[in-house]
């Protein structure tokens, strides 16, 4: 048996940031992403932390603009006078929010193609019809992880354990696609899935976006399967230090793998080159 | 063995038109429907015209605005108009359309709080989000048809063999609700999957939206299956008569089903109920 294939996240990631850098350089873009951080929260903040770093490397400018309290109305005027200030290509408030904000009615008042979260519902309406769109960026990350590696969709079983308004079922929708031949017959299985196993057994490809650690073990995949885990849970090990896990096992699964992508290292360290593709593909769309 | 139950859609209709005559009664509403008919399909002409004759019985206006031809610019300008007046509460533009008319950009300009058929992309992303909106009146009518007959869909393994966006991907989508803990387990297969019985074997329900006359045959099914047949194919009789059968060989599955819809007389009775539900609902929610 050949060594299972280790679907690293890096050379993707690598080919985005590639491609953000060219396309400033060619369009004489001037990227410019807004977000907004409110509350107190580290794992939020470190995040964002490292998108304004990442992009300071790729010419792409990041403002943070961040409150420890402030009100829904505020909130959303700032946003409606983003949406018309057109030195801004993305809008992006990181969430967990304060309980004083809707989460939903800030989502659906950043202007769609400011949207470059892909969170908003005429975004997300667009993705189910096919239709261009700002996608939601885990989700993009699993597609072009795929695309990298060659695994090709088509004709396959992918089973999604999850079944997220911004992973799951959007990666599931996706796979679906008539127009890019994607033709995937997909199982999204969920919390409420009586017997995980049964489905996950029976899949070609597993997508994992469920947030549990170590939730998938050997004896729930066949030989040969194809494993996309875009989980990434905070664990403790041993000597009580924070590290980060996948959905699935990814120790014990590995063996039976045909392919599968390391937590960190594989879906995570995609996702944040697709927010910047999206800001740079904006900011080349407003130049127009 | 007892006898298969036949969901019949006469009864969810007849619940649903009853709901619309006491709306409108106890609001005073005028619901007004406008329907543009363009080119030749006598399908369609014959589909409008019953919505017509239906909805006298309601008491909701239809008006059929017909063309043999009409330009993209000039349909989108009565759309626009329609849009802003406050005495229409409904827009359909019936397809198929004229080669000169992109259907995405006419769906797309129908007002999403006029849009009673539920194809507004902002209505699609509101519905894969969990969020109030129209649905598609045929998935729509699946959900109602289960209701009414308690077929609960939580933790059941649900296949949806159909991958449109009218049908197949709206009822996989909302068959995941967490919020109405509808929490099915789902399988979407289409005209790609490699083998389509391996999955329609293992459906606790099985419901089908893919235009294939008598598709599903009995070896494709387990035994106490419930069906829910949305397709509608027609097709000719020995003795050259045009008749119309579901994407399930009805007479051959029946034996092996704990219920099935029938076809006519199924799901399609039920699709224009819902149309006029969500008319009278946007003519009551216009009215506040």
């Amino acid at each position: 048996m050949t060594e299972p294939i280790i679907l690293k996240g890096k050379p993707v990631a690598d080919l985005n940031k590639k491609y953000c850098l060219q396309l400033i350089e060619e369009n004489q873009l001037s990227p410019h992403l807004y977000v907004f951080l409110i509350g107190e929260d580290p794992a939020s903040e470190y995040y964002v932390g490292n998108i304004k770093k990442q992009g300071k490397k790729l010419n792409i400018q990041v403002t943070i603009e961040k409150y420890n309290q402030i009100s829904e109305d505020e909130l959303c005027n700032k946003i409606i006078a983003l949406n018309n200030d057109n030195d801004v290509h993305g809008i992006m408030v990181q969430k967990p929010l304060p309980k004083n904000i809707n989460p939903a009615k800030i989502e659906s008042l950043i202007s769609p193609d400011k949207d470059v979260d892909g969170f908003h519902p005429l975004n997300t309406g667009l993705m189910l019809q096919e239709k261009e769109c700002f996608l939601p960026c885990t989700a993009q990350a699993i597609l072009e992880t795929m695309d990298f590696y060659n695994i090709n969709p088509n004709k396959k079983h992918i089973v999604v354990v999850g079944r997220s308004n911004v992973v799951g079922k959007p990666i599931a929708n996706l796979l679906l696609y008539k127009a890019k031949n994607r033709s995937a017959t997909v199982t999204i299985c969920h919390s409420q899935t009586p017997e995980l196993s049964v489905f996950t057994k029976q899949a070609d490809v597993l997508i994992t976006a469920v947030g549990v650690a170590n939730l998938i073990k050997p004896e729930m995949i066949k030989n040969n399967v194809i494993i996309l885990d875009a989980g990434m849970n905070e664990i403790l090990t041993v000597d009580n230090k924070t590290t980060y896990t996948g959905d699935v096992n990814y120790e014990l699964c590995f063996n039976k793998c045909f392919a599968i992508t390391p937590v960190p290292g594989g879906i995570g360290s995609v996702t944040t080159s697709i927010l910047f593709k999206n800001i740079c593909n904006s900011a080349k769309m407003k130049k127009k």
